[in-house]
């Protein structure tokens, strides 16, 4: 029997759930983070501006069940938890560098496409 | 005086509110529904499964306002509206793809993942 193959244009696929994952601004920002090598809660913390701890655990708790990231806890007192890529969350970041690259790139345009796009569709006085 | 680069992992670096643009499973499937040509609304809602009419005009209204996409209304009766990719658009179709076939290639994987992971993170009973 084949599998059915996934796709995520369609409203029942849980690909679509996985696209969620990779599609969000913490996985571009965690995983991005993550490149160097591990790295400890703090230190992504420090990394990604602004991230609120709720939302960083939740990113990295996300990642984790997903498979992309390890959480590896060394036997040291006190115990040091550091978090990696695995080999699916190495691959991820091709294409989350990607979307990285096109942001910068593209930053400029955009906010000034807004601010046309705004005037033009400013309510008359 | 040279401009302040962008920088994402800045909290409050414009480009953020790019990343959250792209980064963003419906711009993901809009822009890739659009990849073909100029789509109707309607079609588009065909296309991208389980999409909300609110949602999908949120979405296009939000690619139009970024300079993602173009609306064109075609002087007919009844007038006829298009939606179509422009060049930023068009630049951003290639890392989009690249995370929809991230998707598709790891989706398996990835639910695989999540079953061993809740099954270890089971409560106890």
């Amino acid at each position: 029997m084949t599998p059915i193959p996934f796709d995520p244009y369609l409203k029942d696929c849980p690909s679509r759930s996985v696209l969620d994952r990779v599609a969000d601004r913490w996985t571009v920002l965690v995983v991005g983070a993550l490149a160097d090598g591990p790295q400890r809660f703090t230190a992504l913390a420090q990394r990604v501006g602004g991230v609120s701890q709720k939302m960083l655990t939740q990113t990295l708790r996300g990642l984790e069940r997903d498979g992309l990231v390890r959480r590896t806890v060394h036997a040291e007192v006190p115990p040091r938890v550091e978090y990696d890529l695995t080999d699916a969350g190495r691959d991820a970041l091709e294409p989350l560098r990607a979307l990285e690259r096109w942001t910068l790139d593209h930053s400029a345009a955009v906010l000034a496409a807004r601010e046309t796009y705004d005037a033009a569709h400013a309510p008359a006085l």
